[in-house]
């Protein structure tokens, strides 16, 4: 038995089998497929796993981003089967399947995973993206950080009182989890942490806006956790605009519900849309650019390809499609990988993925975050608590978990930041949307 | 007398002193003069100090950018009587007495200190500053960084060997302390830390260089440290190349001795030029750029001037120009701030600057250092602790040196290094020599 399986095993890994991405998702699957010993190759356009729920801290300059980022290459170490490429992929070529990468280069394969994750999706106006940065690599958050960073500079020189005061006028768009993450850190980083440094300007004075345009903050979250989740914003002196639309955004300014107001930083954390590698599949997606897959995590209509994350739509048991969280990729992921490693094996059908709810959360600040899980419900201290024990225990490294958990501990007793940086390679131009993270 | 001394501190409070440059030299003269409550203003095209003597363990993917960082406003917020500005000086108009910032601000002084430290020098070969990138801010280093793990990457991908070992051969040019480190450093990650991370390459089979045009390693250390320094280099596997000069560098090739080379990366630690600042007070300089002063750090020549650090040249009483190192801007910065202070607050006369070398250390690789001071001269582990503990004891914040000291001790059980991360922002194009740094 044991022989047969082998003899199988050798048949079976003459297929080559491509993982596009690095996410939760794409490690997840190809740490599945190497331990089984299946000759897989990853590929990805950054060098490194980025820990996302984290990002926002580095754009509020509390962590720095090699805390939140680990190289794919060094997770994926111990298996000797898999091989990761940096490689940016331009096309997908179904009839030949084949990929195409940057610099003229391709990869033949038998067996696809799309992992390719999401991007920010700007509901048609793109030209919004130079102004209003969102949050997906850590070039991103580092990008964010300096503009947010240099517009309290740039207030500390200045001498027109109107002008300090657009300049310190902050505002995120977007209620879900990282939008209040975002409001809730550049409020705490005004009030506290910059506090004392400036002497032209009072930072406590920066207004912090947050705008959602449906009813409520943190919508996936019940009533209780959005009434708490604002109260506490408003404590903190976030102004919570819901109910609310964007109608423009340009250089300096923001028009909202019909009112333009000058504004010296614009952060977006609104519209999320699937890579647009998923497109290029040619299979069937959905508004937000995602590929369709059955409850094997196969892609509807073509043979052999999957997609999983932020780049599929899988919709549960219940008609529920399954919201765009890193616990959901990675089960997804390790559900794949397992279910493919054994149908290559031993033919075994490809079993169906079911999602466990390992619960939700969304921090607003110090001592301040809801959890929730089923009709579990935390706030406040102890969510915190929760919030930061999880977070810390899902770092990938050893390394990383014992030095973000020491920078906590520091920054929770000081207010302190220790990633307070400005430097030339983050203040880069104004571009467009980014084809892919 | 105390009130004597008061009412002759109102006076002389009304005195405009302006430092330019928040290096070790600038920090300590902000910091001096705010403690005798006296008004300042540090102006710096960055928000942040950096701990330059660790820039290269950042370019070599071993600490992260704000590891080595502290922001310019938080070391010196203490001092209520110091502003700090982020601002970027075009001019010096000593008949007006006013410094010209960019965005068309400027600021006026009475008193003015340069601490403008230095920036990269070429020899006069400018167009090699592209293909050869040095290291004097946290955006070079990331460069440095991004482009040394871009180089595995690539030959992973490559399937022509010629290519590969291309990709895999790396250049350091100049022999003195960064150049050591650099070359050990590159040794190690590629024998150490990569080896078991690639398929198709072996990481342990790149080739590093290092090539100082002089006849020894470490010249300003002792004949026996350079010898040491040499051998260690040698059994990590760095090439060194005395006695021989870089003629030219272009696209992926290096010319040393006649002999063309192609080359992956090449890494500047050669030349060293003064900031442009010092040209632009019109005073005299030194083929290097820098400011020529007197036993006080006052401009020869110019009146209320003053420049230290790597912006001046300072000659000690043995008639040898002080060399260019942290300690030395610190000392200078002391002093001077000290000297300032007692001369605005009790027309003291400004005293003479004597210099009190701490001792040279250079760091090979794990266990291997050098370090000497007049007679005592260390070499291997123990100058590698002495190094250590001296480096995390001198960097500015306490957090720092708790993270920085335990990111070390896992590094030398582990030989991982935290912060191996390519990042869009920091593949920047070619560009030019920098203004200043």
């Amino acid at each position: 038995m044991a022989q047969a399986d082998t003899a199988h095993n050798a048949v079976q890994a003459g297929r080559r089998i491509v993982v596009i991405g690095g996410g939760f998702g794409g490690i997840e699957v190809a740490r599945e497929l190497g331990r089984a010993g299946l000759a897989v190759t990853l590929v990805d356009r950054q060098n490194h796993h980025l820990f996302q729920p984290l990002l926002y801290q580095v754009a509020t300059s509390a962590l720095s981003a090699p805390d939140v980022a680990e190289p794919i290459r060094r997770i994926l170490r111990p298996y000797e089967s898999v091989q990761v490429l940096l490689g940016d992929v331009t096309g997908i070529d179904l009839a030949s399947r084949t990929i195409a990468l940057d610099h003229g280069a391709s990869l033949g394969f038998d067996i696809l995973v799309l992992a390719s994750g999401a991007s920010h999706g700007y509901f048609g106006h793109d030209e919004w993206a130079q102004h209003a940065p969102g949050l997906k690599t850590l070039a991103d958050a580092r990008h964010v950080r300096a503009r947010t960073l240099l517009a309290f500079e740039l207030a500390e020189r200045e001498t027109d009182p109107a002008e300090q005061q657009r300049l310190m006028t902050m505002v995120v768009v977007g209620g879900g989890p990282t939008g209040v993450e975002l409001a809730g850190s550049l409020a705490e980083l005004s009030r506290y942490t910059l506090a004392r440094d400036f002497r032209n300007i009072r930072p406590q004075s920066a207004r912090v806006m947050l705008v959602e345009a449906g009813p409520r903050v943190l919508p996936a979250f019940s009533q209780a956790a959005s009434d708490f989740a604002r109260d506490r914003l408003e404590r903190l002196g976030v102004e919570v605009l819901t109910g609310t639309a964007v109608e423009d955004i340009g250089e300096g300014r923001i028009t909202i519900a019909g009112r333009e107001m000058p504004v010296g930083v614009v952060l977006w954390a609104a519209g999320v849309a699937a890579s647009p590698l998923a497109r290029m599949l040619g299979a069937e997606t959905d508004r937000a650019g995602r590929v369709l897959v059955d409850e094997t995590l196969a892609v509807r209509g073509l043979d052999g390809v999957f997609a999983l994350g932020d780049a599929a739509r899988f919709v549960d048991e219940a008609g529920n499609p399954l919201p765009g969280l890193a616990q959901v990729a990675k089960q997804q992921g390790r559900h794949l990988g397992r279910s493919l490693a054994r149908h290559l094996s031993s033919g075994e059908a490809l079993r169906p993925f079911h999602y466990r709810g390992r619960g939700n959360t969304a921090i607003i600040g110090r001592n301040a975050a809801v959890f929730e899980q089923g009709r579990l419900s935390l706030r406040g201290r102890l969510a915190w608590f929760a919030w930061a024990l999880i977070h810390v225990y899902l770092l990938v490294g050893f390394e990383h978990r014992m030095l973000v958990s020491m920078q906590w501990l520091w920054r929770y007793l000081t207010y302190e930041r220790g990633a307070r940086l400005v430097t030339d390679d983050t203040i880069r131009p104004a571009r467009g949307v980014r084809a892919r993270d």
